[in-house]
């Protein structure tokens, strides 16, 4: 294993450090694996999200105006305890509430609900939503039920507008259901992952193979093939995809997700092919949202998100953020 | 070999078309791999950049209003030729001229110098600069002098931004030769990458070893290590690069790249380490840019670049623009 790294147990503490070094939007909560948007406004709503690290830019690319107001770093593909998060909600200390943005794995789900409960002990309003974007399992590894994968970025940008626009945490709440009951992903991946933490790689995959459903954290998929065209890739991504959700002839933010070590490149052609095979089925792609905004590491991977759009989303994705991992 | 690809014959073809369809600033120019910026006001001073394909976003991803008018896409590691280059200018069609922003390397200098020419003769003003930040070798492969490397980004975003204010082709050109030669940047990597159109690696590194001063397109360096600290590769880099320049004591916008196959984890511990090491040698760093700017495929690495400011560049590297790849 090769990594720009010094102390494996200090990844995550020089990760946090860098960050609020070279961003001047963020603060960092001091004693905990937190940073906070220094000019959070305690009138409006605050937006938190999470999860275990290894996932940048998410979360923590993601603090700004317009998207979230905090976020907590578990260490690598490990979820944040609860007192990190309840550290969050207190350092905000929203006087509108706050809404936690959960990706639905076991120990998140858990944690960050242990947190919601610790926080309104202590008199605060705090509310969740789950984020169960992946088509690819219905149970895995780690979750009971779907997993929650890139789409949750698009939970961020458009309730955190919303909020950014001084809207209640009911109505905040409200639309960042909206969008997670109307987004469905699924990724693939060409490579294998090393774990900073053990040295080990996640998983082993043959020289012509591609995994086609795995997770963020190296969960296995629904099958193995060898490597073929990135039409074809990107026709059965998508097919598995309108087979869970009908977004035909519907308008929809389409996001091509490059996994952290998948070249810039590449995830145009993906793009070009995923805009020709949703037009050809009358799916009408008003925004699209291509980069690295959920990785696992180095992996060589990408994977899709449609967000189905009414008038209202479509205004709060249209909204100007500060937040630079956005594009 | 795997990657997300069709024919390896179309692959510039496919990611200029991606390139068009998800990103709204963007035009393509019929019949030449040239995209500008659509709404490019044609009494600015136009800024063209380009090369060979496999360093995205560079430079298509930096068009917009503030940035690049407009850039041209080799094949992959390929220069573009002259008469794509010369199409840039003529679709941009300046009243004010045109700036052609060259990385030094034999082919690029040779067929912009060649585009400038022709389109001199046609009446039209053009002026060039030739970036050479990589402070690694004096001479390579594909160079006769340095190299030009992550810093041509430096040079896109003032002279974009100044340009944009609507300076003259003369202080538009000062401006950028002051960051060129202001400007040092200095690349280490941890793999080696697959070349798409030949299915081959571009050179091999053991499992443990470092290349010092590899270049964007997998030249050979100055030397191989085995693997260490990121806090020693990152001194080892910025002292080479204090070797060349003398930043110390001065102001500078420091910049973080990575490599396109490295976790975005990892160059915010490069940052970290950057920025401990920086102020120990009394280096104010003004502002950080961390991300993949300047990328070669897939390649784990990751190349640091240190501008020195006044309060000319200053303002310039402040102002807003509308690209997303600039963070």
């Amino acid at each position: 294993m090769k990594k720009f790294i010094n102390k494996k147990e200090n990844i995550v503490e020089e990760m946090l450090q860098g960050l609020a070094k070279t961003n001047a939007n963020l603060k960092r909560v001091e004693g905990f694996n937190v940073l906070v948007n220094k000019h959070f406004d305690q009138n409006k709503v605050a937006l938190i999200s999470g999860g275990g690290s290894g996932h940048e830019p998410a979360h923590m690319g993601f603090i700004g105006n317009g998207m979230l107001s905090g976020a907590v770093a578990g260490e690598v593909f490990t979820s944040p305890t609860p007192d990190q998060v309840e550290a969050a909600i207190n350092a905000l200390d929203s006087k509108a509430g706050t809404l936690l943005i959960i990706k639905n794995y076991t120990g998140d789900k858990l944690n960050f609900e242990i947190a919601q409960q610790l926080a309104q002990a202590n008199g605060k309003e705090v509310e969740t939503v789950l984020v169960n974007d992946d088509v690819a399992v219905e149970n895995s590894t780690w979750t009971i039920g779907r997993r929650g994968i890139a789409g949750t970025v698009y939970v961020h940008k458009i309730a955190g507008a919303l909020a950014h626009k001084g809207a209640t945490l009911q109505e905040v709440k409200r639309v960042a259901q909206k969008v997670i009951d109307n987004v469905r992903s699924f990724g693939v991946s060409l490579n294998s992952i090393y774990i900073p933490t053990t040295g080990k790689k996640s998983f082993e995959l043959d020289e012509k193979e591609i995994e086609f459903g795995l997770g963020i954290h190296g969960e296995p998929g629904i099958k193995r093939e060898t490597i073929k065209s990135s039409k074809e890739i990107v026709q059965e991504m998508i097919d598995l995809i309108l087979k869970d959700y009908d977004y035909n002839n519907s308008e929809v933010a389409l996001m091509i997700n490059g996994l952290g070590g998948t070249p810039e490149m590449e995830l145009y052609i993906v793009a070009n092919d995923a805009h020709n095979y949703l037009a050809s089925k009358n799916i009408k792609v008003y925004q699209s949202n291509v980069g690295n905004f959920m990785t696992s590491l180095e992996m060589q991977g990408v994977s899709i998100s449609l967000l189905k759009l009414d008038n209202e989303l479509k205004e709060l994705l249209d909204e100007k953020t500060e937040v630079k991992s956005w594009k």
